[in-house]
C-alpha cells in the first residue's frame, strides 16, 4: 500500500519504521525534507531514520507524501495539524483516508501538558470539518508510539485499541492495517465526534504516564 | 464507620446498601427527606430503599448527613453538587473526608451528554476550593454505580480503580474501604488536580456504553 506520513517526529518515524517492515511504500513528509541532520521530538534524525528502514522508504515534503500515498497519516503535533494539512494541500488529494494520530497538547503552562479537547470540539473534528474530502480516522492517538506498532511488547497485547470516524470504508482499511501491526481488539466507536472521547482521555494517560513512570500504558476495555 | 451520604439517587442508594451490609453506620442526605415516595434517577424510592436496607440507615438532610458522617460522599450530580454541599453545611463540619463520585455531564444539548471537566479546572477541585476543611478524594466516578460495589460482577475483577487527593491519610482510608468492596488494583493519581483526567475520562466512557449498550464496564490499565 502506498503511505504518506505528514508529520517527521517519533510517531511518525516509528509508524513509517514499521510500515516499511511489513512491505509498504511510504514517504515520510517533513516541512524541509532537505535538512536530513536535525534531530527530531522523541526520535533520531531523518537521515539516522532512512538507514534504519534501508533506504526503502522516501523523505519528501508534506506535499509530495500526500500525493503519494492512499492512505495518509497526520502524525504531526496536533496544534500544528491544521497548518501541516494545509501545506500538503491535503484538500486538492481527493477522497482519501487520512488517520488523524494526533493530540493537541499544550506544554505552556508547564506539565503536565493542557489537553486541548473539550466538550464541544476536538481535533479529528476540526480537521474533518477543513478538509471534508479525506475520510477521517482516529487512531492510534491514545498510546505512545512504541506501543501502536507492537502491541504484544506491553501486556502480552491484551489491550484495546479505539477508532472512530465517519466512513465505514476507511475504518475497515484501518483496522486491517492494525490487525497487520497486531492488534485484536479493536473497537469502532461511531463517527468522528467519538474522538472527543479518545484525545479527552489523553488527560486520563498523562497522568498516569505520570504514575507509572513510563509511557508504556494502555487501557483494556473490560466488558 | 459513620458515612454521611450527599445525594439521594442511584449512586447514594447503591454505595449506601452496599455500606450497611458492610456494617457501616449510614445517613443519606436528600434536600426533602419527609417525601419518601419520589422515585429517584437510576433509582427507587427513599421508602423502598429503607426497606431493602432493614431500616439499618437513615434518611434525612443534606446537612443531618454531613454532621453525621466521619467519612462523606457527594453522589449528587456535578453541577448541583456545589450548592448540595452548601446547604449541607460541609464548611462547619471540620477536616472530614469528602469522596467525590460526582460527574458534570449536561445532558441540555441531547445525548450523548457533555462532560464539563475542562483542561483548567474540574468539579473536584471546584469542591476542594470551595471547602478547603474537607479532604476530597476523588473516586467511584468512571464506573457505573454496580460495579462501584460489585468489581468482580465485570471480567471477574480484573480492572482498575483510580483515585487521586491531596491528603494522604485520607486516600488511605478510602483505598481501604475500595478493598471492602473487593477492589484490587486501586492506583492513586496524585494531587486533586488528577482529577481532571478522571472526570475527563467519562466522555470515553459515555461513547463506550453508546458503543457497547451497557454500561457495565470499565478499564485496566495494563502496564
Amino acid at each position: 500500500m502506498k503511505i504518506g506520513l505528514i508529520g517527521s517526529a517519533g510517531v511518525a518515524q516509528t509508524l513509517g519504521r514499521k510500515l516499511v517492515e511489513l512491505g509498504h511504500d511510504v514517504v515520510l513528509g517533513t516541512r524541509d525534507p532537505k535538512n536530513l541532520d536535525e534531530k527530531k521530538t522523541m526520535a533520531g534524525s531523518l537521515r539516522e531514520w532512512l538507514e534504519a528502514v534501508q533506504h526503502k522508504a522516501k523523505v519528501a515534503t508534506f506535499q509530495a507524501a500526500a500525493a503519494h500515498g492512499d492512505i495518509l497519516v497526520n502524525a504531526t503535533h496536533g496544534q500544528s495539524s491544521l497548518a501541516a494539512l494545509e501545506l500538503a494541500g491535503a484538500d486538492k488529494v481527493g477522497a482519501k483516508v487520512l488517520i488523524d494520530a494526533a493530540n493537541e497538547l499544550d506544554f505552556s503552562q508547564g506539565m503536565p501538558p493542557a489537553v486541548l479537547a473539550a466538550h464541544d470540539r476536538c481535533l479529528a473534528e476540526d480537521i474533518q470539518r477543513a478538509f471534508p474530502n479525506l475520510k477521517v480516522v482516529k487512531a492510534f492517538n491514545m498510546v505512545a508510539a512504541p506501543v501502536m506498532v507492537d502491541p504484544k511488547s506491553l501486556g502480552g497485547g491484551d489491550h484495546s485499541f479505539l477508532i472512530c470516524g465517519n466512513d465505514a470504508g476507511a475504518k475497515a482499511q484501518v483496522t486491517d492495517l492494525l490487525k497487520s501491526f497486531g492488534w485484536s481488539d479493536i473497537i469502532d466507536l461511531g463517527d468522528i465526534s467519538a474522538a472527543r472521547g479518545l484525545e479527552a482521555y489523553l488527560a486520563l494517560w498523562i497522568r498516569l504516564w505520570g504514575k507509572l513512570q513510563t509511557p508504556m500504558l494502555n487501557i483494556k476495555i473490560v466488558r
